[in-house]
């Protein structure tokens, strides 16, 4: 059977069903009747034909053949970590961890939750700070959101941001990205050179120093907040172990990388980033928190905190455009921590200190000049003029150091390093080994952390296995069953595609390693480029940006500077319509753009008049449109090739969300819509992929995501890059260890294979709809009635009739084993369906009869009155045991409605979660274990 | 932090704690107490220290580098075949799989159980016969034990087995050595070549034969059940999907592998054999079966069937010693067949065939003469003189041929059979390539197979990764808690132990691959050898025997052949304590010898005045004594140096059977035993070992084991080999593939590792038996009050106090969250407790308390009556959640007993079973669907 026959859900013989009941003889006819003429894509796709998983497989370990496995001592933010088997196999190898969603379901979320506040936990512990998100993209980009926080919150008037010149270089490249359409000046400065600048608004330290120097902050941090402005301290976790925090040199703000805590390099990611502020702060922090607080019994529960800082909620006004995070990187950091302990993680960083301390006796014994005396894991060696051939003879003996200059190389220390790579790194110095000594670490630390039991209490392989088990269990996931999220695309991520991503030629190199030695992930990362730009329509292409959010950010960046290079300057205005996804808007003005909005008809379509108009009144101010197609309402709007000539004719670029190109795929291609049609109208100018919707990356429980951006011709000199609008990630080419997923599904579907994908997923979405219409209303449609790959569920009058609302229709979709669909997006009220490819005909209609079924208890809600199953919805398997029973309805109701296995029934943990308790005292690090009682 | 530290669960300070409710100041002094100072071992361990988790990692990598994974065309059983990714990382590579028991609690097993019974299923089906059991050791001792089973089922008194000349070479040679003890003529018969011998009572057919001819047996059935005879068919069941299978030529039974169903060929195993009879011969069947019952509710429920024909009841009764399967490697097989469904199967199976007929068509073109014409997928050439040579030419080009003779060379095409490896054949035979042709096989197959739907219900990847977490999520493994089996040592099997295996350069060697291919496997094979040798105490060690059932008949094999070379003729009597395990019995039955029981006394110690009696009354034909040590009543034994010398002086020989070998190793070697007390008496002369007790391979639901036999020098010859007493399984290293287990372990724990495991090991079950004893009285005890690493806790004053029974306890121990110790052995009425150094002490807590809690409840029965919470355990959550309870305790009692974690407990899927009625009313297949109703 081929792969795509694995990938794609229904049979054939299904299919044919589900067409019959749709109303349509083939694919060919139902897609031909949903997709306007006038961007449908006739020539096919021009990618290698589909080959089977063990082809592909060996294919793949061919390219990994290609990588060398080199001893890495560049430092700079990535480090050899050693991945404890036991999270490697039970955390990322794990679909019950990995195929889930962001607990924005937090009752049947705990168990990643639980994991997460482990993970702010430890970061508060560590850096001394108060409050810590549940991790960011990656260093660079969390001290990107750390200068726009200290924007927000400092008193000062100030544009004038200062960062410290022993700051990593890629983070210093990140900032400057951002600060340049903010206004913000970034000043990079020698800070063992001179006092600070007068005016500034924030101060950005590293901790440790890219050097490796450790620098006594307190006094810097004094300055900074007499002139008013907020710090930010880089800091290393690891390191934090042995040195004084960051909190208690009175820092605002510390971000970095929990890289080294058992996450593999990955050629640059995916790791995650972290973000942590002190009181007073925290409802100012970007990305997700979370929190605790206590479900309807009362019990303590977590969940999401302050989500209305977030950006779907404040679009425009919104600060940061940051969604998905690093969960399931977070999970494995947390977790190495729960492993090792504070005892144990304190035994690391002195092991890799020593090795540091070692390494630098015995450069000095040999005659070789250090850059700085007090160090944690790296040293500077001065080698004036022969810094090429100590890099050079390193390399011979299989280990990359980094060259700083012609005269210094940077050589860093983990958990990894060996004495035999001492011996390896002396003898490219040419200076003979020492014996080991004993690291004294300046600024030593004296205070605790990590003393909350958790990270005392699982410290055997049995024990640790357990509780990554218990905490699964807890959560619904892909591998239990249907995760219908409109606009989220939750399909299958195949096994074969996730192979590769553990095997240690993708997982175990260094960005920054030398070309010859990744061989194989740039063959890899150039071909899957090359198939997405085929896929699109698009020029060239560019995965660097680690998230959705990213790729928005990098595609209105090269809208911008394509402006600019052309003396554009005034085309500053961003056209999105009312239906847009809320990180669409935050971007724009992140990226120095002016959010107009365009309304939508009242079939949920872009109104062109409007659209016509507000051309109009922008003039030349108009830089862009952003539009999502098909668009949130799942619709393939007709208008689309005459949106893209309109704006295109008022001097404008046209930029296409690819959040819903699973509806697209083989069918029609962004960069080309409308081309081929009379008059020939152009395509869309860029458009960035979400490699976790369409492109199987799973979503793990909220991250990782990779966001490329695709760009016509014009455009691809401003893709991001040193020489273009800068980098938006840290990492050359963002989460590069996670390409080999993309890249297999791509090369296993074939051409054939995703086109027939595409076609499933809009008939699996207008199977849905047309077995649920006559219960629930569906509210847009498109061409001859049908929708594109999901379709709208219209709660509103049934609220309005009942009371019941979609919260009470998700919370019970629960007791029937199924997680809920988007709630309240694009349309509050309302029930957003994506049931994608991946869901075979049985699901479906499991679905689709727990949707009935709901529909009839709510028909009988005016029995019940209030305590009715729905509004009391999920029911745990503690409430519908207990000794009373005082609900008008049967335990059997609430235990077992229809269609439910007896046998295999997935019971949530606790009960409905009252977020607005938890909002009101917040509690974001695990609470006492006295509060547990 | 050490591997051991991980490996042990309870840190120092929790031993600290433990020693001091035990009563002693060290782990020193307690082994010091425990263990007879006659047997104590001072000298420690001459092994490697220990390695880390990642060295032990390269250096296994370094291993694995050293072999050679060619294309193998090789055949006689073994073959390439695609794993399924979603199987191999969801079943293979899950310990919710691997960790499990064998399913005798059949409540919390119920999802291995219905693999099983697909895997049952999935036999009967393709071979056109009645009942299958669950799985044997691998063809080789599948057919051995159908030979034996025809020999109990023929009314001929022949006492001549035929076998087919074209059988498997290997299956031959361990029919030979099953046979000869049993005074079992083999004649080895060219079927072509005229009639069958007047008399036999069995008849061995390889369907298609070793060479690959396909003949049809028909006529030959017919005359062997003429004669009285019973007749085999090892039947390849890829080929059934096209062939006439043999229950349709009226074979009473077949036998073979079902590892080319995405089992890989792993150097030899593991994989699951299969055996399969007509209606009839069911209560015949060696080995476990599955069958269908029902629950307290009437509820379908699984469970093994017919347990009383087992050799742990029947002991010398027993006609077979078979115990551990290979449940892990069946459960692969038939989801393999889950997966592709019949018509999947079929289609690989044409593919197979396909490429045969092609590849033969190729040689006829070129003038390669065929020994056949008509064949599946093996081909053997006839290249007079130049067999050699082709081979060479072939293994040049990457493919692996079989050399049959000087003159012809075997070709087996298989799932991963490709054009360019057909291509390469054909170049090695110097003949051109043709154009694929379609095949034509001989007696094709009319009847249909694989009906039930669950064949047709989890062909996308979605769905079966769903099928098998919902069967997983059924089953209570180690990964959720605590597994106290006495007797069956269920600790830690580590990740970083479990990785090496699903290697391809582990996992994709055949058996008989060329020496120079497989020099990684050699090296391991050999060191772990080695290391098994220096901790045991013996000179030679044989990895051969795939279970420990073989390892004890591979060491009586030993004795007894050693015996006949001294011209020891009459020495057939094996002296055996009546405390030992079933399988003891059952193995001397079926090496020849006659067993006599020796009684225990009231400490449960071997009774030596019994023991002095017994040797006198046996005189000369006293060949050896089978002694368990520690116990089976887990206890150190002072006596077993005194044994020893006895039974040598008596001129037999001591096994020690090596089941406990977790409470001896770096204490005690039984080769040593007593051999540096005063007197220099002798150690024990041979030992089996269990890989999957003491060395770390998981259970995986009831298979795969390993069992080693170790020998003295004076026993090395008779080690299991062609030119020693025969093979005792099929391949020469038998499951070599999950070697890389035991050798990880060993290279990671190192010396004081494994002697702390054991010291802790001990602590552990003291421990337990200290905080239990005023609860539960402790039935035997050794030195100073001491058990070994397991205690007995007598329920028999209990059960006539209260009507409570064992059976009540250790189902009411999974509505607490564990599985029950052993019920029952080795004294009826009692449970054995065998915590192991794996479990930390908040869970050697959780279990006391649990079993001090259910004391108390006991204490309540009274209150009760007979509807009491121990009598109706375990409890569902359909049975507490129902709308009516009538019981006299309340729901929470059922539901959430004292201890429990609200938000994660274990709901078993089913209550408590009626084993009886499903053995009246046999079942062992999937029920059709309208019984699920």
């Amino acid at each position: 059977m081929s792969f795509a026959a694995r990938h794609i859900g229904p049979s054939a013989a299904e299919q044919r069903r589900m067409l019959e009941a749709v109303g349509y003889a083939s694919l060919d006819a139902l897609m031909d009747a949903a997709i306007p003429e006038v961007i449908r894509w006739h020539d096919g796709l021009d990618l290698p034909p589909a080959a089977t998983e063990e082809e592909a497989l060996a294919e793949l370990r061919a390219l990994a053949a290609r990588n060398t496995v080199a001893v890495s001592m560049i430092g700079l933010g990535y480090h050899g970590t050693h991945t404890p088997a036991v999270i490697r196999r039970n955390v990322l190898e794990n679909p019950a961890w990995y195929t889930a969603y962001t607990p924005y379901q937090p009752e049947i979320s705990q168990g990643r939750l639980e994991a997460l506040l482990n993970f702010q936990t430890m970061v508060s512990d560590l850096t001394g700070l108060t409050t810590a998100n549940a991790s960011m993209l990656d260093e660079g980009t969390a001290a990107a959101e750390a200068m726009t926080l200290a924007r927000r919150a400092s008193r000062s008037r100030s544009q004038v941001y200062v960062v410290d010149a022993d700051a990593l270089p890629q983070t210093i490249s990140v900032i400057r990205t951002r600060a340049e359409p903010l206004g913000i000046t970034v000043r990079v400065v020698d800070l063992d050179a001179g006092p600070l600048p007068d005016e500034l608004f924030g101060l950005h330290l590293q901790y440790p120093g890219a050097s490796g120097a450790v620098r006594d902050h307190a006094a810097l941090v004094g300055a900074a907040h007499e002139a008013g402005a907020l710090v930010t301290v880089a800091a290393d976790l690891l390191a934090l172990t042995l040195l004084r925090p960051p909190g208690e040199i009175g820092a605002d703000i510390a971000a970095g990388t929990t890289q080294r805590f058992g996450v593999p390099m990955g050629f640059g990611g995916p790791h995650a980033g972290y973000l942590v502020v002190r009181a007073g702060l925290e409802r100012m922090l970007p990305g997700r928190l979370v929190g605790v607080s206590r479900d309807a019994d009362g019990a303590r529960a977590y969940r999401l905190a302050l989500q209305t800082r977030e950006q779907h909620i404040r679009r425009e006004k919104a600060t940061s455009n940051i969604c998905t995070a690093q969960v399931l990187l977070a999970v494995m950091a947390s977790m190495y921590a729960v492993y090792h302990g504070p005892a144990g993680l304190r035994a690391i960083a002195s092991r890799v200190a020593d090795r540091a301390a070692t390494l630098a006796a015995g450069l000095r014994a040999g005659g070789v000049g250090l850059a700085a005396d007090g160090f944690f894991d790296t040293v500077t060696a001065l080698v004036p003029g022969r810094a090429r051939e100590v890099v050079g003879a390193a390399a011979a003996r299989g280990v990359n150091l980094r060259l700083v200059s012609d005269d210094a190389v940077g050589i860093s220390c983990d958990e990894t390093t060996t004495p035999a790579h001492l011996e390896a790194v002396w003898s490219a110095f040419g200076v003979p080994p020492v014996d080991p000594v004993a690291a004294t670490v300046p600024l030593p630390r004296e205070s605790g952390y990590l003393t909350h039991p958790v990270f005392d209490s699982h410290h055997s392989e049995t024990a640790m296995l357990r509780y990554l088990r218990r905490l699964a269990d807890k959560d619904y996931a892909l591998d239990r069953g249907m995760i219908p999220l409109g606009s989220c695309t939750m399909k299958l991520n195949a096994t074969t595609e996730m192979e590769p991503v553990t095997w240690p030629e993708f997982a175990d190199l260094h960005p920054f390693a030398p070309a010859a030695q990744v061989a194989g992930y740039t063959a890899l990362i150039s071909q899957l480029e090359g198939w997405l730009a085929e896929i699109t329509g698009y020029d060239a292409v560019s995965v660097q940006p680690n998230a959705g959010s990213q790729g928005e950010l990098a595609g209105l960046l090269a809208i911008r500077a394509y402006h600019l290079s052309r003396g554009d300057t005034g085309r500053d205005v961003c056209l999105i319509p009312s239906s847009a996804h809320g990180t669409n808007a935050a971007s724009a003005v992140m990226a120095g753009m002016r959010v107009v909005v365009v309304a939508c008809d009242a079939d949920g379509n872009v109104d062109l008049a409007d659209l016509d108009r507000r051309i109009a009144d922008v003039g030349d101010a108009l830089a862009a449109v952003m539009v999502t197609y098909p668009s949130t309402h799942g619709v393939y709007e007709t208008g689309i090739a005459s949106l893209c000539a309109k704006v295109h004719d008022a001097g404008g670029q046209v930029y296409v969300d690819g959040a819903n190109l699973n509806a697209l795929v083989g069918y029609a291609k962004p960069g080309r819509f409308g081309e081929l049609a009379a008059g020939g109208l152009s395509g869309a100018d860029v458009s960035h992929l979400n490699l976790h919707k369409t492109f199987c990356i799973p979503h793990g429980g909220g991250g990782p995501g990779v966001g490329p951006v695709a760009v016509r011709a014009h455009l691809a000199p401003f893709l991001p890059s040193a020489g273009g609008p800068g980098l938006v990630s840290a990492a050359p080419h963002g989460s590069a260890g996670i390409l080999p997923i993309p890249w297999a599904y791509l090369r296993m579907m074939g051409p054939d294979g995703l086109t027939r994908a595409t076609g499933v997923a809009v008939l699996a979405a207008n199977y849905v709809a047309t077995r649920l219409r006559e219960h629930y209303p569906v509210l847009y449609a498109g061409n001859k009635g049908l929708v594109a790959h999901e379709c709208i569920l219209d709660l509103r009058p049934i609220t309005k009739a009942t009371g019941v609302t979609v919260d009470d229709v998700a919370k019970r979709l629960i007791d029937y084993g199924f997680h809920a669909p988007t709630m309240s997006f694009p349309v509050a009220g309302t029930l957003m369906v994506e049931p994608t490819e991946s869901e075979d005909l049985a699901e479906l209609d499991r679905f689709c009869e727990a949707m009935i079924a709901i529909r009839a208890e709510i028909a009988s809600v005016g029995s019940w009155g209030g305590d009715n199953p729905l509004a009391n919805a999920p029911h745990t398997a503690g409430m519908v045991t207990a000794d009373e029973w005082t609900h008008p309805y049967p335990r059997s109701v609430a235990a077992y409605p229809p269609g439910v296995d007896r046998e295999a029934k997935y019971w949530p943990p606790v009960r409905r979660i009252d977020g607005a308790f938890g909002d009101r005292n917040l509690v974001c690090a695990c609470p006492p274990v006295d509060a547990y009682a």
